[in-house]
């Protein structure tokens, strides 16, 4: 399986031109849009949400990750194993907390290079050539290197901050709940928030924090949009109150 | 073939999550974004909706539906059969037209649980899974119950309100084209509505309503929108005019 | 592979639909979705746009096109022959510029009809069933007729005007970059835009017009957003300073 995680936003030819490339070069395997709309221009919130959705994929499935401002400048194509996932993408950390979580890593930075490579779509001319490569079982085309130089390796575990908003109004923060204690409470853009199990375990338009599906903890109102009701953004500090 | 029929919107990991499930559990089976955008928390206008949608799709079908306000509450977990497709989603009336209309129809309450159920995403952990089992030509595993006692058994056979605007501005009802005289006038937000076959039979910019290519009845505006031109929205009601 | 490319809008079940016939129809054929958001109602940018992006997918691609204000009215439906790619849609415009560009072409109005052919939805009933016996190989079921007798057949080579504004804020030219020399300033909404050869090549912020990854001309600003900050809209003049 490949799996897609971009910042194109859901609208324009971008994903489908990907789409389209592996289809041709990896017709047997199967392309999964698990995200389009990763916040935008920013690889650092990104790859907290990267490292919270990939991890419930099988092994063997391939990641093609392009949240990539610099494009066409000076950072490097990046290929990475961790814990049997692959992962497709720039050098700019968007990959770095996939490979600090790992219990085993290994890291490429791509030589290879199509006839072809446009100044702005690394995603289709670059990146998902060798994804498909990947999927198919090859090599990356590139030369190791140690996973400690990967841009990002100096950012923390996890981060205090909002990194994405949802349709329906949620705010993920970037902040694993397993490492919170239970019953922790969040302050963030002014306000004070309560943990609760679900959402119908609170009153119609309450809110509160919970750990969502995929581990990370997560404001939210039920019923309503906390992102309106409590005035939140996208990198937004969190506060944990133990 | 799966067909999704959700309210998650079109952004987010939420239906890549469950498509991941679906080509893991039934690799074979192509899978088919109905809609992502039905009304939100509403499983009753999304009922009407799906009743219409889902008639138009081949025998064997399985349709994953998730419109779920109540997800992790009391609500049971659903599969329905009827007239030979399939259906998974919470037992919270979003089925209940799909078996009224059907002149077969067979119904469970899903008693397996995953592993792992997380408390609010029933959709990817619960639901997919048992979509996926349905594909493949298994029984529902759960127990079966009478049709009659499903919620939304006493909603109307029609729905005489707004139900779906969709990205044009045109706006869908939740009546059938095929219950109302030819002639019949529909008074909507202050509006007198008249007939018109298609948009290319009334002037530029002018109302009417017609029978949409699913068997509704919708309100339009050739070259233009309805919604913003007369003020519609979800849950008006409709009134008809022999 | 089958193509599609409408002004349907990402949300709502009309693209699903078409899907499903696909799916039924051809399934051996992967669907990739190239634009859902061509400029609504407006046949000529589209056409301006299609030909740029589908000159990059492999020989034997069928293209499903659907920008059709005049749906269920006069305008003959369509199937084209392009240099080994096949195109299916509404004789109004929107294959012209692919049927302009090619070495070789071939057309004829589709005479087929299904059984039942709704008013308002050529894409599912007429448009995607022609698609799918394209891509089994069949023959178009219909009509020979000369490329030059085709709506659009007036329209220039390129068009200076803003066709599509993507959702980063840049907006696509329908001016081949190719055909500008390569240090032209391009005057839109009151700016004049020096070329650049990429985003990453001027200061955040800094507008300039550059060869996009299709061979367009296309309007941008450096991390932000050129539809914002220079005000500009589909259908806009572009004046080209050599």
């Amino acid at each position: 399986m490949i799996v897609l995680f971009t910042d194109f936003g859901l609208a324009g030819p971008y994903v489908g031109q990907m789409k389209a490339v592996l289809h041709n070069d990896a017709p047997q395997h199967p392309v999964v849009d698990l995200m389009a709309d990763a916040p935008r221009f920013d690889p650092k919130a990104s790859a907290y949400l990267l490292a919270a959705y990939a991890s419930g994929f099988a092994c063997g499935s391939v990641f093609l990750c392009v949240v990539d401002p610099g494009v066409g400048g000076a950072r490097a194509p990046l290929a990475i194993e961790a814990d049997g996932r692959w992962y497709v993408g720039p050098d700019n950390g968007l990959l770095a907390l996939v490979a600090r979580r790992a219990a085993a890593v290994r890291a490429w930075h791509l030589t290879w290079r199509p006839e072809r490579l446009s100044a702005s779509f690394h995603g289709r001319d670059l990146f998902a050539p060798v994804a498909a490569r990947l999927a198919a079982g090859q090599a990356p085309p590139g030369e190791a290197i140690e996973p400690a130089a990967l841009a990002g390796s100096d950012w923390p575990d996890d981060l205090a901050e909002i990194v994405y908003l949802d349709s329906y109004g949620n705010a993920m923060t970037g902040l694993r709940a397993s490492g919170l204690a239970p019953q922790s409470r969040l302050r963030v853009a002014g306000h004070r928030l309560s943990p609760s199990r679900t959402f119908s375990d609170v009153a119609p338009g309450q809110a509160f924090w919970y750990e969502n599906a995929n581990g990370l903890a997560e404001v939210a109102v039920n019923q309503g949009s906390a992102v309106a009701a409590l005035g939140l953004a996208v990198g937004q500090t969190v506060a944990v109150e133990a």
